[in-house]
């Protein structure tokens, strides 16, 4: 076994073929392009060309830059926040060729559909996920600019935060209101300047909230003005930059201080900053849209949620993307590692790792569990495009409602899986798993902070259940379990099989989607019931479960679906087809999924039937023991 | 909130009461005490005493170690391996008090039984795992030399083994051969002096394989002598000291060096050290026991088994105690940080974490499951003093015969669950979980290798179903599950309430028990088909799988069995006695166990059913997408 260096060793591993099938073979692309923001830019044909690309630029311009985020890290010293010197470099890379903040460019020409560019920083995200925030924030920021501020706001900002010559942060966070965001300190105070407000409070966990390889950082703020109303309600959010701008362009100190940076447990390369502003009574900020109305209510938590919705999706998707390429270096190793022998045939000598039933089981649990995640939050890249650009209204209504009902297992889900996906990679390896020298542990340990960040995975569970459920008097979820719902009927009445059976072998798969659906609604049912009783707080108690039950469930949906579609393609190309070998495998990573991950929500309703109360029960005085 | 420090902050937190239960009201301590090895010297009265001691040693004097090792770690300069200096005063520290290797000596008076030892141990391996094989491995050495070796190497080695001035590794791993150690490189031959051969070989993942806190280090080698049996039938084993010890008791080098260290997650005190043996032709080694026999079988791996054992026992203790600290952190934080509103009346304001349902279930799914694995480990305490000291023959055998069954579950098990235990510790913290200045991330990063370890979790597996269930044709398993029978049916035939039902309001919870029995027994028929059938390879497919059903079935009856003791505790003691909490947390661990962890038994045999085949039909190509 050749040595590696001393230093941590990141490496890129990204296939291309599910996001191609996803576009060109899954999604209703050609409605997307057909779309007025599109049809004069891109055909299907050209998405080859774009990702192939983007491939091999996020493998050879964007992985480089990886080690120095763990080798060399981010510093802070006097008041300032140092990146590493290659991740200027690389974020001005992707700036230049159009995939960075520009493509948030709402008047801009050429902008890439949402549906492609969502799974174009996957594999970004993938090569460095400590760079991205770095790239994407300003965008975010950019996007909130042009839905809510006006025109001299727009005029001001906007140009240099599209181009990536201004860096952008989103700020909720404060010391004592985290998960609270409505209990925040921030404080506004009216100035004789026509929507200008002096800004006074702390924040922390500010990704990328200083950095030095931009001339100046523009901060969406949440802060309340004062006398404004209390909890999330009363927030208005501003836009404070780190530089105020003067008319001539020059810029003056805006009393923003970062006091200190976070030392994680992975992200190195990420800047995670404590903010202090406004300490001398001398930082300004603008305020977006209208000041708080007469109840005191302003409209901050509503803007700033826009930007929460699309950090929610970038979470799932930077966890998507690390867990792949940690299954795809995994999968690397294994056909070279030389270990142990056949269980089936123990004397035909040893054999590649690869080759053992419980490593391929690693394998086709991660590259099942990864699919269906990317096959999720796909489909929300595409309501997006058809919530932006859809020429019909009820329909972008329909695809933001969509979006509505997906955003939090589009968060949650990959994030939680991304631990225990991530630990099978790492166990494949064996002890050299445990070294930093080969890239699994750094995979692990960058993942973890996803299941906390832009609202925990209770949060997540809980606006499930508590508010998407409900919405639109519940129709809007029903419809969704209608989908599934739909899918299996349209495939039992018509199976195109010879016999009329269930497609293409799939029969045991679809009974288990069905039967999932079945247990999914008793879980709704039980609920209901305990929503109603003395047994309120079994909600909180089951939510984060029910929430993964939710994801299995439509993800298995998902998977059947594509499934159905590589099943056809496989008896139009047959076996010597050199494209055989990629529908087999989204075949099989169905069947696995729907055979070992998708029992899984019949599970968890017969756990939340069983209702047990010891939680409920507990004093917190025996958890000293 | 306050900040702490930039650097990793280790927290101590261990609570001794159910340590203390184990020892004195669950496992059949008097017998133990009864035995002429102990009787003289320790009495039941004696225990808390003893406990507590150790609990604020560990607190005091280890648990201030552990950052060193984190903050300085270690170095590999010229050769030599350099360890943070206030290990070795800690180790020196341990081994004075009698917590060390002298424990190992059989010859030698007061060692403390094995129940009691396990569990100290426990507790100051929370305080700083990376420390550990720093003292244990010398004994666990000392053990194999106590067991197989001649009396003059006995004379030579073990004094100073036992009483820390050397210390002692365990080489099996090599570049090639990990989990296949029977395909190890490392040779042996024969020279003029009896009893001793010359080694040459390479040997990697060897935990404290080099440290500058000892005079001399003992390797047990393991080797193949020229000519032997291939395979790990043909090995022998090897005293092989980094420097040889003459006639007068000085020192010659013995040709061992040590050519790096590995870079680890976690675990950064803890040398890991890659060595070469014998490159000059220069390394010798003492063979215990016999050389190889006429058709060259050796006594090698049935020697290296003994401390093999030995290791997975420390493995799962490890485990056990990192999850049990952060739990305990966790809940410690908890108490202290406010944020959100109660589901159940959010009228009533902010409360502190510790009250929401989902935190106080990560807190009891926590606490559950390290009971459980606590509970595991400790009846494998006590049936190692049983195999070592039972007057009675038969019950030697018996108690060996346990520890065989449970082996497997004692090391797979709890290294198993800590990944996703520390991952709901580090989730209840918020962000600051991701931060190295609280204690969870250190935990985390630390855990990971156990898993993979003293026999990767897989191999646990397929020593479970391949071996252990056949043992003696079946019959010592089928005993095993023979005592989850027997407790259920004794509590259903003379349940002890007035009204004849199942003790005390576990009716439910004694219902799951008996079907997770069906359940598993079940999945031991479909294994049984499957090994006959062309779907031999199912069995790797699900085996790990299998191995923690089985450890949740036989947990979940540990914990029964201490809940009904504990349920009788609160009827006699009444609900104002100050060890209320304790006993009710007992009761309360038992149910969240049964009622969430125990169903996941029979979801397993589920899936066994279902017989998926997914793994078994895919070409590795597919997993190149």
């Amino acid at each position: 076994m050749e040595r590696k260096s001393d230093k941590m060793s990141y490496k890129y591993a990204y296939n291309t073929r599910d996001i191609k099938f996803i576009l060109k073979e899954w999604l209703p692309i050609d409605e997307v392009l057909s779309y007025d923001r599109y049809k004069d830019y891109y055909g299907k044909d050209d998405l080859d060309t774009i990702i192939d690309q983007v491939r091999k630029v996020a493998d050879e311009v964007i992985a480089p830059t990886a080690e120095d985020g763990e080798n060399i890290g981010v510093r802070w010293e006097d008041g300032k926040v140092y990146i590493p010197p290659s991740f200027h470099q690389a974020h001005r890379f992707l700036q230049d060729q159009g995939w960075g903040a520009s493509n948030f460019d709402k008047e801009g020409e050429g902008g890439l559909p949402f549906a492609v560019f969502g799974l174009l920083l996957e594999m970004l995200s993938a090569a460095n996920p400590a760079l991205m925030p770095y790239v994407g924030c300003a965008g975010a920021v950019a996007n909130v600019i042009q839905l809510y501020a006006n025109e001299e706001l727009k005029k001001k900002f906007l140009p240099k935060l599209l181009n990536g010559t201004w860096g952008g942060t989103m700020c909720l966070t404060e010391p004592s209101a985290g998960s609270d965001v409505g209990d925040m300190l921030s404080k506004a105070f009216l100035t004789d300047e026509q929507g200008i407000y002096k800004i006074k409070g702390q924040k922390i966990f500010i990704t990328v909230g200083d950095r030095d390889d931009v001339e100046n950082i523009i901060h969406l703020y949440l802060a309340r003005v004062e006398g404004a109303a209390s909890g999330t309600k009363g927030l208005s959010l501003f836009i404070v930059p780190k530089f105020w701008i003067n008319e001539d362009g020059s810029f003056s100190d805006n009393n923003v201080q970062c006091i200190g940076i976070e030392h994680k447990m992975g992200l190195k390369g990420q800047s995670t900053c404590q903010l202090v502003v406004g300490e001398n009574n001398n930082c300004r900020g603008y305020l977006i849209g209208n000041p708080p109305d007469e109840n005191g209510v302003g409209q901050g938590i509503m803007q700033m949620f826009n930007m929460m919705n699309e950090a929610r999706l970038d979470t799932g998707r930077l966890a998507t993307a690390v867990a792949s390429n940690a299954y795809w270096n995994a999968k690397d190793y294994g056909k070279e590692r030389i270990q142990g022998r056949l269980l089936t045939n123990p004397k035909s000598g040893r054999v590649t790792i690869d080759k053992h039933e419980d490593v391929k089981r690693m394998y086709l649990l991660n590259k099942a569990t990864t699919e269906a995640c990317r096959a999720l939050l796909a489909k929300c890249y595409y309501y997006e495009d058809v919530r932006e650009f859809a020429p019909d209204k009820e329909r972008r209504k329909w695809a933001q409602n969509k979006l509505d009902m997906l955003t939090p297992l589009c968060k949650a889900y990959p994030s939680d899986e991304a631990w225990g996906l991530i630990a099978e990679s790492l166990q494949s390896y064996g002890g050299y798993g445990y070294c930093e020298d080969y890239p699994a542990a750094n995979s692990a340990r960058d993942c973890k902070i996803w299941s906390i960040w832009e609202g925990t995975n209770f949060i997540q569970s809980m606006d499930l259940i508590g508010r998407k459920w409900m919405q639109g008097k519940g129709a809007i979820f029903a419809d969704t379990l209608k989908e599934v719902q739909d899918f299996i009927g349209a495939y039992k009445e018509r199976g195109y099989t010879p016999d009329g059976q269930y497609p293409l072998g799939l029969d045991k798969e679809m009974e288990h989607l069905e039967r999932a659906l079945k247990a999914y609604q008793g879980i709704q049912m039980m609920i209901a019931g305990y929503a109603q009783s003395e047994k309120l707080g079994l909600i909180g108690f089951y939510a984060r479960r029910i929430l993964t039950a939710t994801a299995q469930l439509y993800c298995g949906y998902l998977l059947m679906d594509q499934a159905v579609i590589a099943r056809k393609r496989i008896d139009e190309l047959g076996k010597d087809h050199h494209d055989y070998n990629f529908y087999l495998g989204k075949v099989l990573s169905a069947r696995y999924y729907l055979n070992n991950v998708v029992p899984n929500v019949w599970h968890i309703a017969e756990l939340v039937r069983i209702g047990d109360t010891s939680v409920l029960e507990a004093p917190n005085e025996i958890f000293e023991y």
